[in-house]
């Protein structure tokens, strides 16, 4: 029986054209967060599963992650997310690193669910990260990291917003304000990340469950479910309002505003799936009417180097995943035309393979790139080839063009000829390279 | 319990420092291969194991590869190699493509076994591939680009030898001239693979016994030993020397010699591990003495495509591993100083965060690397992480200096300051990014 030509269920494959668009998108990512002194590492995809037992969440790990035994009978993962990773390798450097260490990966991650769009089995995602700093400014440069991002593919402030909030203020509201139990409190969180993606009598009923007769009849669920109405910090109970994590969230986003940074906004339903957030969380929604979801997300989390026996170092990071940043540039039409990485396709005319070696080997010094067509077929047949390609240009090589040293040169798209000496040619066709009008 | 800093044993994690170098590497393989007209692909790393099951080679399967069954039952690997999946994406777009197809991908590839010196779990591997040419051009031109590739780094043909062979010219002689059985044919091939790597008494005890005694009495056996001592093409016996196997690889020979690739020789041992050749394979080593194996191995398969359900595709293709790449470049001194990709250290003085923001922002806006020292500490604790980090310059910016719009530049290298505009400070910190004296 044959074998299926599918890949694995839920994954991709790249062809070429996805492959060109994927680079597209990272070169653009590489470019703008080292604009920020981030420089990037990598690490193995597969890790030790008692890492993500630590501190990812029990849905993640249990339920998401692939796991197995290896021949040496150790438990391992296919990463599910990179943040346990970063915080391993910052706490093997601990001593050595000068910080604040900024740091990002663009690595790939496998999770097993059921395939949909914008959730596949595996994604690519960024992961950008500062080591070294409780101040506030860590998570401001961060989110400007992200705002830069959109801004270098095209993207305009009415696209998308910013939305912030805080475990710190969850975790005084729930506590302090609400006198919910820890049991309580984890179960809640858990409800309210997860409470766009139900009904919301299906959230107030799995809400109204977790609170006590007696917690009921004093108004905690009511005024839970009052609060998470609140889109304004200044328009929540003035105990709230005046806690200090919620000043702190005010001052993050006055600061936004002064940097230029206009589309942000408090969202008392962010929560992030992860456990191990400390403090302020956020998110970069997508305004697209179709694609209203997060495209990236993060936070602080001080708690995670410190797992690995070295002393606790505060961090923030986020994770920005391929496939939903596809989505948004498709969706806002911000996606370039991107053209074949071939600039030339060399039609031979007769047998002088050997013979003109030596010109397509100084075309590619020159700086072009250069596919021959080895077949012997007719040149039409050749051409049609390098039309299936996409490629814009063929030149002709036979006996007389090497005998001349001029050689017809055809824009395939326009079907205009022009005959030049090869260092013309590669001019004319790494020009095209660059330029950003299509014919 | 504290958890393991370390990674998964056999597979490596890279810091900054590290990955600089692997995307030096990387960035020039790319370069050179689409100067050749190839475009990368990718895959999922996760493949149904039945497609290695095919035509792998039973040793990789079974003892080497990374496996498990799914939480759907089913039976997957992580990939060994790129081969079966470039083939599998081939077929399942038989039609549409133009041919000759050219491909090439550098994927992370995992094999369980032993870490030793050049052989961890886990490695990258450049994939290069052309489909659709049965001419020997398409040896022809795969040996010129993994030439081109130690070229581009530098690399002169004495540093190394492009060994090659042909499975047709094996087959011949062990079919025709030496009369085995396809049993037989298998045992010694594996064999033959693995004869540098035991002492030539073990190698000739273990040949010896797949004769049979007649086979031995009518010297069978002799002539295998006396056949694998020979260097040339032309000291073969002429009934092999005859044959079309035995031309076709002069013919490559002459024409490499022909197209500037001197350092080419025949090497009857040269068998490569697979079961899916067909006809010339090849293999690349590197002549350090402290070095001396091959870092690029290929050859031609051309069964593998038609195994998907389609026409089969004739096939030429090799793979170069990240580990083997380097060790070549790190014994031959190949390797240049990389510098760290942040341009300059944002040095505060005072509090001015705030209004730093509009210069840090336009310094990014004309194309600087800038990463910021955020911690607030003493001037000099700043320069100090700017030092660990390997940062060439550092620039302070406080109250007087925005008034002023002068800045002081500091080369941490020398410890030289001078006073600039922004724009100024630009040029000269992106002037040292590109040029290539270290101070």
């Amino acid at each position: 029986m044959a074998l299926s030509t599918q890949p694995y269920k839920g994954a991709r494959d790249f062809f070429p054209e996805e492959k060109r668009l994927q680079k597209y998108m990272f070169g653009t990512l590489r470019k703008v967060v080292e604009s920020y002194g981030y420089e990037e590492y990598d690490a193995p995809i597969l890790e030790p599963l008692d890492m993500y037992l630590a501190k990812s969440g029990d849905e993640i790990v249990n339920d998401q992650t692939y796991t197995f035994e290896d021949r040496g009978g150790r438990r391992v993962a296919i990463r599910p997310e990179m943040t346990p990773t970063v915080s391993r390798m910052v706490a093997s450097k601990r001593q050595e690193l000068g910080y604040p260490v900024r740091w990002y990966s663009i690595p790939n991650l496998w999770r097993y669910e059921r395939p949909q769009r914008g959730r596949l089995r595996e994604h690519w995602q960024l992961n950008v990260d500062i080591f070294g700093l409780e101040d506030m400014k860590a998570e401001m440069e961060l989110i400007q990291v992200a705002d830069s991002i959109l801004k270098n593919f095209g993207a305009t402030h009415d696209m998308y917003t910013i939305k912030v909030n805080s475990r710190k203020l969850m975790d005084f509201i729930m506590h302090d304000y609400l006198k919910l139990t820890p049991v309580q409190m984890h179960m809640v969180s858990k409800l309210i990340d997860r409470m766009h993606k139900m009904p919301s009598e299906t959230f107030e009923a799995e809400a109204e469950a977790i609170f006590t007769p007696s917690q009921r009849e004093a108004g905690a669920f009511n005024k839970l479910v009052g609060l998470l109405k609140i889109k304004q910090i200044h328009h929540l109970p003035e105990v709230i309002r005046e806690s200090e994590p919620a000043k702190e969230l005010k001052r993050l986003i006055d600061m936004l505003k002064d940097a230029r940074v206009p589309n942000v906004a408090f969202d008392i339903t962010v929560m992030r799936g992860f456990d191990y957030y400390t403090g302020i969380v956020f998110e970069m929604f997508d305004n697209h009417p179709d694609n209203n979801r997060a495209m990236m997300g993060g936070g602080r989390y001080d708690g995670l180097v410190g797992l690995f026996g070295v002393e606790p170092v505060p961090t923030v990071g986020f994770g920005w995943g391929d496939v939903t940043l596809q989505n948004f540039l498709e969706g806002h039409s911000l996606l370039p035309n991107l053209r074949p990485e071939t600039d030339v396709y060399v039609v031979l005319i007769g047998d002088v393979y050997g013979k003109a070696q030596k010109v397509i080997d100084e075309l590619r010094e020159m700086g072009a790139r250069v596919a021959v067509d080895l077949s012997d077929r007719k040149p039409d047949k050749q051409i049609k080839a390098a039309v299936k390609k996409g490629i814009h240009y063929a030149m002709f090589i036979g006996e007389k063009e090497l005998k001349d040293e001029q050689y017809e040169v055809k824009n395939l798209i326009t079907g205009a000829s022009e005959t030049h000496s090869a260092s013309r040619i590669v001019s004319i066709v790494t020009d095209y390279r660059g330029s950003n009008d299509d014919l």
